[in-house]
């Protein structure tokens, strides 16, 4: 950041000579505006719109002129697995020179490194070693991240996890939003009994979180390999009692209907969504359940199998892109590659994909009121960009054009 | 880089404590040293191996403890088309909605485009723009980087091109070898006629690059959409003529035997080669030809079908992985994720993405003899990575654990 564009808290600022994205709900395409403003007050945005419009500012207000460049929302990764412990870089090794996935688990590998990891490291370590993770999102303008726990399994190992995730709030200026998802896996210790441990999840770890409100939603994973939906339908009824919304990894490696399933809770977003159907898009419609799409994931391990866009964009189903940041499936930290992984492998839109990133992720969130668009009376989380168009952020691959990033006016 | 980590010209420096990936031509896999150390004197190693093994220093060496980080061979991209001017991302855009190649070439779109970009633009301004993304390619410890030209495709925009290539070598602390590549595409002016504008290119363009010592290789792309093997050749034997080495774009979207050709010119390097058969692969490895893996073109331009990774390994061809560069088909500034993508969509394991960015992307370019491996004689071009293990190179995507980039020993 330049130092001319630093600020003190509270007071007024603004960047003129921008050209806006402001992805306003209501405005066309990314709700562009070629001579644009942007004024804060109080961390909160005042006013963004045309420059001619913008209202007078107080004497002393610090102005900041972008010389033409653009500004977005910041932007927003809404699913992530950020805080873990260890990589699987061996594992990846391993499956290239030709190992099998049963090859791989005898020697340690799979989801059960990551919970072994994450439950030999303490809190402290699990805050250093997912600091670079979070630094690299930020440098691309990530000003709101999602962090889910589910690599504990166990009720002071999931509040370890999400601690750390608090604490990376505190320990940056950034945003995060905390998941609790402790229907990830199984545990070893749980000797394959699942209804078991949901009753652990439901009643006891998921009322504790609750309690010390470490957690702002609740995720669980939908899968043969997984849980049933009967299963995490348990945990969505904890969540309901508890005051927690829910989210959803749902359909990425068969149809159990878990898009309809996290419908039916009203699902701030249900996730992956590979072999989602017509039903599972419209109950989504109708729920205003946003369309997690995570390219990552489907790019690491060679799925071929890609989620139902088109039937998306039929339905008006809300599309939200994030990176999945996470160990095993798709050890991505940035935001603007997933983009483009978005685009070239299932062809969303450059418009999509912005707005999948800003707008939509923090719908995925619950975070429409506060973030995701340059709009009167929400945060002042800004990403000022060294682009002639908002294209270039989603077809460049390995290239970060961020000028600036501003978070809450700062 | 670290202020105890810069140096004076001549001086000796030793990096200590280091784990090292030297890539010695001899050694199995990467060549790991657990307790290894380098030693440069003038730029050049002196030492490189085990610590305990490491000669005596004079007093007043510089020695920087790497902390147990790893150290590689400086990486190379041994392809790229970094000169241009502009980018594509409005057809990347116009595809994205459905526009067909005959509509982007209508609203002036394809290669078309960058030419008349780079012929419009001056010598200074294709520096300028093309720094931001040789910075990109530096910050993941590049220390070599090809540069070709072809979107001028006449004398005076040719060598303009190359001229600008070789100030990025004066700009930064980085070697920059440069490939002239008249027979890229047709110019608009030679009205289709390719015998012709072949001609010029091999008796007016191509002796006068020479003349002027402005190209270190030269390169032609053999396509039905571009030039015949037969107009190729003539190329190639003007570049005979003029003692300079050749390279070939080869067999990217069918099969000219394009590898065959480059091979009886004993090129250095043949490169894409998604269609190369049998016969093509072993008349590589006879000639001693590298094959130039560029899987960034492949992933953007929806490609399906995949260089013959096994017969290279069969045939013992080497293989170079690049990130192909360019505004059209390979927007990519990272050539990490290029490995990411060689190991991901092409199978190739982790020794060979790493050999493949280092010892045989030096051999692409016939700097064998320089660069590309931590063996005393060559330049001292190292890279020093916070990883636990060299896969973790591959394995991430779009994070950069580059600690320190040494070039020629500073
Ligand atoms: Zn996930
Ligand atoms: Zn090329």
């Amino acid at each position: 950041m330049a130092e001319e564009e630093k600020g003190r808290a509270g007071a007024s600022r603004v960047w003129r000579n921008a050209r806006l994205a402001t992805l306003a709900e209501t405005a066309a395409g990314l709700g562009e505006i070629e001579r644009g403003a942007v004024v804060a007050r109080d961390g909160r945005i005042a006013y963004a719109g045309p420059e001619a419009d913008m209202p007078a500012t107080p004497s002393g207000t610090q102005i900041v002129d972008c010389e033409g460049r653009w500004i977005t929302p910041g932007l927003i990764d809404c699913h992530t697995h950020l805080i873990h412990a260890g990589n699987r870089a061996n594992e990846f090794e391993m499956r290239l020179t030709g190992a099998t996935y049963e090859e791989v688990a005898r020697a340690g590998g799979g989801i059960v490194s990551s919970v072994k990891a994450l439950r030999a490291a303490s809190e402290d370590e699990l805050v250093a070693q997912t600091l670079p993770r979070l630094d690299a999102l930020m440098a691309e303008g990530v000003t709101t991240v999602e962090v889910k726990s589910g690599y504990g399994l166990d009720l002071a190992n999931e509040k370890k996890s999400l601690r750390a995730a608090r604490r990376l709030g505190v320990a940056r200026p950034v945003t995060v939003r905390t998941t609790f998802l402790g229907a990830h896996a199984l545990p070893v210790e749980a000797n394959g009994d699942k209804d078991a441990y949901i009753d652990l999840v439901a009643k006891t770890m998921l009322p504790a979180v609750a309690a010390d409100k470490l957690a702002d939603a609740v995720d669980g994973f939908c899968e043969g390999i997984a849980f049933s939906p009967e299963q995490i339908a348990r945990v969505f009824d904890a969540a309901k009692a508890a005051g927690l919304p829910v989210k959803l990894h749902a359909d990425q490696l068969s149809n159990l209907n878990g898009a309809a399933l996290a419908a039916r809770y009203g699902a701030l977003s249900a996730d992956h969504l590979e072999y989602t159907d017509d039903a599972g898009a419209a109950a989504m419609a109708k729920a205003g359940t946003v369309a997690g799409i995570l390219p990552g994931a489907y790019y690491f391990i060679r799925e071929t199998k890609k989620p139902p866009i088109a039937l998306f964009r039929q339905h008006g189903v809300k599309m939200a892109v994030a990176t999945d940041n996470n160990p095993g499936t798709s050890p991505l930290t940035s935001l603007l590659l997933t983009t483009n992984m978005a685009a070239t492998l299932f062809g969303m839109t450059v418009d999509e994909c912005i707005a999948g990133i800003t707008r939509e992720a923090a719908r995925a969130l619950g975070l429409q009121g506060e973030t995701g668009t340059l709009e009167a009376g929400k945060w002042a989380d800004l990403a000022i960009w060294d682009i002639e168009r908002p294209a270039e952020l989603v077809y460049r691959m390995g290239f970060n054009p961020l000028h600036a990033r501003i978070w809450r006016g700062q």
